[in-house]
């Protein structure tokens, strides 16, 4: 089967129902899960700030808790991130998605990358069930020899998911080569599809490049309007 | 005077010269330090990961050094809040610019700004010399009794500044009308406008309309053509 024959339920299989509009207040994040349990989505990704709402009205049923650290910028330091993901495992979160530091990566400083997401996997490692980590790339911004060290750096970490784009720079979001090119360097690792996703066919499209996971704000509209 | 005959010089004091891309370099924050020393702006306002190299290049100079929490959704739990200003002021940061919970701001949980705020401000007010603490309300979002809550709220606590906005979301920046809005129910606080301000006569205006402070990354386009 190619991914361009996937259903309504198989592409929900993929998706990370994602909701990290600043301003979204309980009630939304109520909708989000309810569409997330109704459509059996892969997992919810939301703001730290909803993580206990999520939690509880998740509690029984298959979908994934996903948050954020280093959400959007990847400039907090290592230290906040590190307590951002232990808070979040903590109250429950069994995904974590976080932003590499930019300026590091730009710059070349492997050992500052290494510390910081070591700091990060550390307490992913050691929760249990483990949880699951993915870095975000940002691709958008990053020459390609930039992308492919954050690739290796990710794969010798052994992270479980190089994730293009936090889907909020105004550079843009995932591509279908910049999945690819993930999909090459992965490793061990999978390859998450962020930013811009809006469509079912863009969603194959991602599938089809490498992607195991798609992040998406437009996940019912993708599974309700695929063909 | 009125702000209309504001000198160079004098807005420049009024300046804090912000660079918050998240994929700032060393050399980009070496060069802000510069300008600022070389401008006498008030402060420099940069992502956490980069005061270490802001406090070192600025440490013979009043230009004072300030940073974000929270930034810029406001999102992360009032903990990681409270963690990051510890961690920033212990580097040696002077100012810190937060983001309100727009979640809590847009409920009305008024108990959850309070315990959000006051967990930023207790480090604040803690430091010797204390730290000058200024609230982001991202007003181009809130309806206009939100923002006054969040005054109120401000003020009741007696943080130093309320600032408009984040200057990063797509709804927009500092507008005259709130910045005059924050000036009227500023209690003992000042304001800060920030977001979308690239001219001294924008400024001048901002000033005019109650602005104590202007957040800005074109400070040294604003103080090089004033007339």
């Amino acid at each position: 089967m190619t991914s361009s024959s996937l259903t309504a339920a198989q592409l929900a299989a993929y998706i990370d129902h994602t909701l990290l509009a600043p301003h979204a207040v309980p009630a939304d994040i109520e909708r989000l899960c309810q569409e997330a349990i109704q459509y059996n989505f892969a997992a919810v990704c939301i703001h730290p700030c909803h993580l206990p709402q999520a939690v509880q009205l998740l509690q029984k049923h298959p979908t994934r808790i996903g948050t954020v650290v280093g959400f959007p910028f990847g400039t907090n330091t290592t230290e906040i991130k590190a307590a951002e993901a232990r808070q979040a495992i903590d109250q429950g979160a069994q995904e974590i998605d976080m932003v590499v530091n930019l300026s590091a990566a730009l710059t070349n400083n492997q050992q500052y990358l290494a510390r910081d997401i070591s700091a990060v996997l550390a307490p992913c490692r050691a929760a249990n069930p483990t949880v699951t980590l993915k870095i975000i790339l940002e691709t958008a911004v990053l020459p390609t020899d930039v992308k492919i060290m954050l690739c290796k750096l990710g794969a010798d970490l052994a992270v479980d998911y190089l994730k293009t784009s936090t889907g909020l720079h105004p550079a843009g979001g995932a591509t279908l080569e910049d999945v690819a090119l993930l999909y090459q360097h992965r490793g061990s690792c999978k390859v998450k599809a962020a930013g811009g996703i809006r469509t079912a066919d863009q969603a194959r499209a991602m599938i089809q490049a490498g992607a195991s996971r798609i992040g998406t704000s437009a996940g019912v509209t993708i599974v309700t309007t695929c063909n």
